[in-house]
């Protein structure tokens, strides 16, 4: 099952179920008027939005204007996000000569969740030298999970999963590391993929709480990396059990995987340009990819093999704030 | 002005306008079902909230009753915790022998904003072993802030002052501070003192941005600390601007001040057990006071000099989950 958020007066918008090409929906109506309502009661929601996908299957549905689209979540209670990738860390680590991060845990900041850019929103910031950066990563949604539940257990609160660019500002991110505090400055709002669809969408890409897709990332129409998120050091079950290990977690918080980076990084690219610049300075002493400029787009979507795309497009201009 | 929130069915309650005295209340009414409602179009909540407050200074309302108070926003989009007491920060430096934290910009974290503990909540943890600790802070509450604004025009966006305990697991704090990234498990939901006030309550109290107070802390009973919230490196409105230089601040986003301390620390006492520790460790070489037990009490309360306590108290114990 897919799903959409079409732009309304409301700030949470409307919430849409979407056919398997994206050419219909049908609303889900007043009793889920959107899909931070729907998370909060998924177990009544799912099968009244089952109903609507099955008669979007049988053809009903209006045409679907993938322009209205915004985040699904336009915005939420709790966003945290892991790094789960090692490769990117390992590359981060050797290009800056920092000391490996020591700890036996996952890594997780808790990030702004009160606004999700859309899919095409023009993406504000206030200075081109603080380094424009994205994150290409994938994200998962949860309903209500309470607090010491298993990875195991976790794994059956899953019930969404999405595509997320979490834009960053270089030139401000390792002063906030430093102190330890996490990120205020350099992680503004993020962006996310139009649909978000349940994990049976996926199909076998959908693998021990990972998506085993490429993930195709276009800087100013040219392919910047292509890396594939079935590399997570942590399954994002055992990110939700990490995270509610002394808190419960409300329902609609979102996980996000952190960056996704491959092993073969020299065949499947970087999921953001920071990575890219420390492969840089490894090879050649110095990094020569700049950040991004003010009307730069990127472009990121993740492909079945056979070429659909389960999340849609992100596709967005930075802009000067 | 002093608002308060009753329970409710609802998850955000029920907006309440409170005598001075807290002796008598009325209900916002339906326009403004709650406070996320009201500050998010304070412009107009607050003259209709203002009305009532004239009526209850006219001897109008029904009786309160503070048991059926909650924390004034039990959940909000967004909570950026500071850290803006210097003595706090090197007394735990010294004890732990840690090199300063080099930066030039207000230390801030964002943490948990989707529960905030009502005032005689008890307070679950999983283990005692993890260092429950407590956190005396002040905090405000803001409507909509724009990004990049100064620290003189955020001050105007300061709508509400509260009283908030910011729960920590020491145990945790440590080894999650080194990794970069923040606290996830260290830092659970906070607590909120029943009262969010306008900062003309506070009178001359409330100066350059900062709760001129003193915040009494009893542990079991016995006084623990007695800080004033004075003595902030920062004001209010330059941790706001801080906040906002590269995003959008949500309306109904709560700033903390992170623990109150003061130089006098031997006179006034600390406001977490951590500091109290340090100065122990500082003092004997080791730390004679241990965290809290299952079944301990804490109560927070800040008094104005003749007494009155504008945000209430804050008296919850700490359980097993």
């Amino acid at each position: 099952m897919r799903l959409a958020t079409r732009a309304q007066g409301e700030p949470d918008g409307e919430l849409l179920v979407v056919s398997g090409d994206a050419r219909r929906c049908l609303s889900a109506g007043p009793r889920w008027p959107n899909l931070l309502a729907a998370i909060t009661r998924w177990d009544v929601a799912e099968p009244a939005l089952r109903a609507l996908d099955a008669r979007l299957a049988a053809g009903e549905g209006t045409a679907l204007d993938e322009s209205e689209l915004r985040a699904p979540l336009p915005r939420s209670w709790q966003w945290l996000d892991g790094s789960a990738f090692p490769v990117h860390g390992r590359l981060m680590e050797t290009a800056f000569s920092s000391p490996p991060i020591e700890t036996d845990k996952p890594l997780m900041y808790q990030g702004m969740s009160d606004c999700f850019y859309g899919p095409t929103d023009p993406v504000p910031f206030p200075d081109a030298a603080q380094g424009i950066d994205f994150e290409g990563e994938f994200g998962v949604i949860v309903d209500a999970v309470p607090l010491g539940i298993s990875a195991a257990q976790a794994m059956k609160h899953i019930k969404l999963v999405v595509q997320i660019n979490d834009w960053s500002l270089r030139a401000l991110a390792l002063a906030e590391k430093k102190t330890g505090f996490g990120w205020i400055q350099a992680k503004p709002a993020c962006s996310m993929a139009p649909y978000a669809v349940t994990p049976d969408a996926l199909g076998a890409h959908w693998r021990d709480g990972r998506v085993c897709l490429d993930l195709a990332i276009d800087w100013n129409g040219r392919r910047f990396g292509n890396a594939n998120g079935c590399e997570m050091a942590y399954g994002f079950h055992e990110l939700i059990a990490h995270a509610a290990a002394t808190r419960n977690l409300v329902a609609g918080t979102i996980i996000g995987s952190g960056t996704v980076a491959n092993e073969e990084f020299a065949r499947t690219g970087s999921s953001c340009i920071s990575e890219r610049r420390a492969i840089e300075i490894i090879a050649d002493g110095k990094p020569s990819t700049p950040f991004m400029s003010f009307g730069d787009r990127v472009r990121m979507e993740a492909h079945m093999p056979e070429g659909a795309a389960p999340f849609g497009a992100l596709d967005q201009e930075a802009v000067r704030a």
